[in-house]
């Protein structure tokens, strides 16, 4: 916990000052005041973040963890299990979709194997950093242990740290864990209030049928674990996931070192509802990427008060809506940037 | 007109064929079915467009043209007239919005003055083929004669037409001109029978008054000119403008050459009211890229049955949204082109 509370300590408000010195620079360029909407937001967001006037977003990072979840014996998802493992290996050939978007956006992608539950082929790319191998179903007890999850979120502060040596700008948030919409339900629920038939999605693609049966199996885990919202490691031991803890840890290390976090979809939401209720001041630090199609994320933006750049009906996680937002970001930098003055262009400014 | 008939009689129906066949392909792709939503529809939709089973969108370009509106006499816009001729050299410096937006999506800006009402300094980047020099002020009269009108759809097929030569997979539209959120408003009216307050925005920024007066002015061109919305070039010439009629032409040019169109914002949604209007078909080959905060836009998308990719709060119009859409048509491809399928990977499907 020490670590984690170093951590979160040196989180700081973002300073109004800049963000209002970085609109003004943006009322001097050559475009009708405030026409470039949410890029300006944007822009104005990574500034106070950085605490740079002029930001440059080089080094784009994605991290995609992966875990394993017990509670898919409960038959969760749509998909089996093993597509976890299958998955990882896809990401490390680079032909997933977070490959693809990644690229185009030119990002790396940094993959983590937190929990599967098999032992993977070891490759140079893999960062190996397992707190456990998958979790227990949470519909039969907890998911973990405190220290398991107390474990997971360091493990992603320290997958943070290694990689932010190599140098980071700004990074996104990604996953895969066949069974993690079932735990990203569950967190929602317990910290949102709201019903888990408002919360609860169809995932990777359930059926009518599947997803009765996956709202009853959360209702179980949720009535037999009863996860306290006012301790964020209670809900992530729970009901939690390896990933969500990890992702988690990644976010409130960024916002430590004053990186913008880019928060994919629904997962990725989960653990930002965690890293929020362990620090609220991360929330400055998260840019939402996008609104999923799983219903409970909107439920969760509306909790952090995030306002999504895009809503493309995307459901596929990974970090792919993450890479999508990184673009924006990407924009919005530039925009700020590389835009000509009224003044150097000799262009006449607002009349009325 | 027979030119334009030439083009309008190339223009065909997208074959469903391709449709369903892009859309087994995504099936197969390692991802969640559906699971990248729009992107999904995006790819499928430049399949049908294309013809083609893995298009390569390398040639990207954005058409911005300029033009100026006799209508800035009744100070329905926040900037001066000289602005316009003033933003044209900022383009050609390559220090606009549209420059900076463009660069990162790779795709090469076609500046062309097809109206501004001074004579610009000759640069070999500029396109110069005026059809006068500025409209007519609609509120006095017709902006501008028939012949004026079908001259500048016929620009606008030159225009692409010359630029098709070297090479183009995807176009976005853009427009420059003080005083033309004014000029498409009045057309959305009379396409779309809205009322004026409901269609007409504060453009570039015009405080409550300004607004008033705007609506008033567009009331009286109406009025006065009577548009016959089952004329689109009655329209056109009554209320238009120079650019609007160009990019009504680059639209028809393209979907005959069976390009995708990114439409940008609201004056770019004008020009395909129009180009619609002369050839319904047409509609197949238009992607929307945002939803501009003008609320005539809105009123344009529901119209034409178009869904805004995005919805960022802009409205600067000069093909900025236009730039990010195609970076969105770009991923699009990228995941049909480029993603492992499950076999090729050895990743399990679905089991329910």
């Amino acid at each position: 916990m020490k670590r984690i509370e170093k951590v979160t300590g040196k989180i700081r408000k973002i300073d109004p000052a800049i963000l209002q010195k970085t609109q003004e620079r943006l009322d001097n360029l050559t475009k009708p005041l405030g026409s470039l909407g949410r890029l300006e937001e944007l822009a104005k967001q990574i500034c106070g973040i950085t605490g740079k006037d002029s930001p440059l977003l080089t080094n784009k990072v994605i991290f995609t963890l992966a875990s394993d979840h017990g509670v898919t014996d409960e038959g969760v998802s749509a998909y089996p299990k093993e597509v976890t493992a299958q998955m990882v290996y896809n990401f490390l050939n680079g032909r997933a979709g977070i490959n693809v978007l990644a690229a185009q956006v030119g990002a790396r992608v940094v993959v983590a194997d937190i929990g599967v539950c098999t032992d993977l082929k070891p490759d140079p790319k893999l960062v190996v950093k397992k707190v456990n191998y998958g979790t227990k179903n949470m519909a039969r007890g907890p998911a973990m242990s405190r220290e398991e999850a107390i474990k997971s979120v360091c493990i992603g502060i320290e997958i943070f740290n290694d990689e932010f040596r190599r140098g980071i700008d700004i990074i996104g948030t990604g996953e895969m864990g066949i069974g993690n919409t079932t735990a990203a339900s569950a967190i929602t629920a317990s910290f949102t209030k709201k019903s888990v038939e408002e919360i609860t999605g169809r995932g990777a693609g359930l059926d009518d049928q599947g997803l009765k049966n996956k709202i009853a199996i959360i209702k179980q885990a949720l009535s037999l674990n009863k996860p306290d919202p006012a301790m964020p490691f209670d809900v992530l031991s729970k009901v939690g996931g390896f990933e969500i803890g990890g992702l988690a840890g990644i976010i409130l290390a960024a916002a430590a070192q004053k990186i913008p976090v880019v928060i994919d979809g629904f997962i990725s939401g989960a653990a930002g509802l965690i890293a929020f209720n362990i620090e609220p001041k991360v929330k400055d630090y998260m840019i939402s990427a996008h609104c999923s199609v799983e219903s409970g994320h909107r439920i969760i933006l509306n909790y952090l008060g995030l306002k999504p750049l895009l809503d493309l009906d995307l459901r596929l996680g990974e970090g792919t809506g993450g890479a999508l937002g990184i673009g924006l970001a990407d924009a919005a930098i530039k925009i700020l940037t590389q835009m000509a003055t009224f003044k150097s262009a000799n262009v006449s400014e607002k009349k009325i």
